[in-house]
């Protein structure tokens, strides 16, 4: 395992230490938990609360800010964080106008942020829940009912982020992200699987000319494995889905994302970019921003993402709205 | 090899279509040129335009923008710009108050961007050039006479792109680099090599249980050949190297660069930070800013770079100001 790490039980606790050293001017971490606040936090601005496993770096930590997320809950790699966990960021997020749960959709992510929610309430914090189920490779996965929770999640990290920024009450973010989530669908494909540094090895192994479309970011199986394909190749199979999923029609407006891994160079992420292009100006659509980097990771998976989101309203323009994160 | 492309022979291109694509708000390609110029240049604002090889995305395209470089310039992976490339780029971005050039220290880039600036004088065009040469691994190298321009090269970039929004002349501008680059030191470790698409295999071999000390960012032999270290010990050793080439004194500010070399998680980028910190606690001197993330890749390449740069005068503001780029 070839890792710049030190003991494996101590990699979540020591790159939260990291993380925070690194930009101190802007966040700050809760005493004894795995909570990573923003410091510049508003009075009666509706605060958002992220998280999950760590692995997926820079979510969620990487986008807590002005903006965006008010707080990120990190979980050991690939494990939900406790409900304890997710209490404390509440509580640290709050700013008497509520708090707004993200929830990527696994099971124990789902359970233990309602946990975490029943025992805000009981403490008199105002708290409401949204749960992203953006992949739409497969029905039900190996830690999920229904559909994974995955790059998708972004979007509804920086929309919301927005409106919460221009005073939209608790009600009205929630109900945006209800209308927002089943706008935003996602596929992947991986080149590699991950590996956990305390279990040493790839979740599951690919030979060198192989590849398989649809794995999840915890290395949940995906729909196909096969040989390895061109990007131009990868791009029709993928959009292709994403167009079957969201039915195309004419004079729709949709937002793009291109997802790195972990692993992925960004060079061959513009590259696939090229090819998704290519293959959408076959379509009536119109796509309104696109965005490529490492946003919603794996480790070190290599393998890409490409999530599209259906705009209504004045959703372009919460999108960029300005923000402050380490890393958008 | 496992990689999201087509023909290997077309991955700058295509990679650059993908670019501008993502990204055709704020920058565009001068037509058959691998040219990328920001649009909203400033009439009578110093031009600064950097480039070489691909392969060390995002640089050099992610940093061109408002308060950074007015245009890039890429070469095929890891083989210099011919000097009509970088010519075009000269042209491209001056706008009437001259162009610096930032070139990082290789031959094939010296020459060809030396050349450049001939022709460019030729037509008339100011031209200064600055040569950055701060990886301290080694002495002289495969491609290059003297030190290696890595990771330390995103600091002049930032710094003299905030002094030209300032309004600085090229005299000014010129002098401030010349006065910065012997200030800026960087050392790296690889735990993987890069693979070049066109030779399908990594540059050099590693065992499972090897790493390397001071490899350079095209593959290029390091100084040591060890087995793999812990995040900490890596810290120890590269921090070391660091401050015996500084002779670290009382009281002397700095700020700091964790760089990914392209397949490295972030995760394991802020490991590697909070034992750097851990290591720098010990000294005399003061960290005034941080950076983590991939800022000078190496293609697929799995390891890090440390970059520390010695303030003085208002460099720490130069390095907050603002700037509208793809990758910062």
């Amino acid at each position: 395992m070839k890792k710049i790490i030190n003991q494996p039980s101590q990699v979540v606790d020591e790159m939260l230490k990291g993380f925070v050293y690194a930009n101190d001017e802007r966040v700050e971490r809760v005493p004894e938990t795995s909570v990573i606040v923003r410091k510049d936090k508003k009075k009666g601005e509706v605060a958002l609360v992220s998280g999950g496993g760590s692995g997926h770096e820079p979510a969620h930590a990487g986008f807590v800010g002005d903006g965006m997320l008010t707080a990120a809950v990190s979980g050991e790699v690939f494990t939900s964080p406790s409900p304890d966990q997710v209490l404390e960021g509440i509580k640290a997020a709050d700013q008497g106008a509520g708090v707004l749960l993200i929830i990527k959709n696994y099971t124990g992510d789902v359970m233990n942020f309602e946990m975490a929610k029943e025992l805000a309430e009981a403490e008199g914090i105002e708290v409401e829940q949204l749960v992203v189920d953006d992949d739409i490779a497969v029905e039900d996965s190996t830690h999920t009912a229904g559909r994974r929770g995955v790059a998708g999640t972004v979007i509804v990290h920086k929309m919301l982020g927005a409106a919460a920024k221009r005073g939209l009450s608790l009600k009205e973010v929630k109900e945006l992200g209800d209308k927002l989530v089943p706008n935003i669908k996602s596929i992947g494909v991986a080149m590699t699987a991950a590996t956990v540094p305390e279990v040493g090895k790839p979740g599951f192994t690919l030979e060198e000319n192989e590849m398989e479309y649809g794995v999840g970011i915890h290395s949940e199986p995906g729909y196909h494995r096969t040989s390895i394909k061109s990007s131009s190749e990868i791009a029709t199979e993928l959009v292709g889905k994403l167009k079957d999923a969201f039915e195309f029609g004419d004079n729709e407006h949709y937002g793009l994302l291109v997802n790195g891994l972990g692993a992925t160079p960004l060079m061959e992420q513009y590259i696939f970019a090229h090819d998704v292009e290519k293959q959408l100006e076959h379509e009536p659509i119109k796509i309104e921003f696109k965005k490529v980097g490492n946003l919603m990771t794996s480790l070190d998976m290599n393998g890409v993402s490409l999530t599209l989101v259906k705009l209504q309203d004045d959703w372009a323009d919460l999108w960029y709205d300005p923000v402050h994160v380490t890393d958008w």
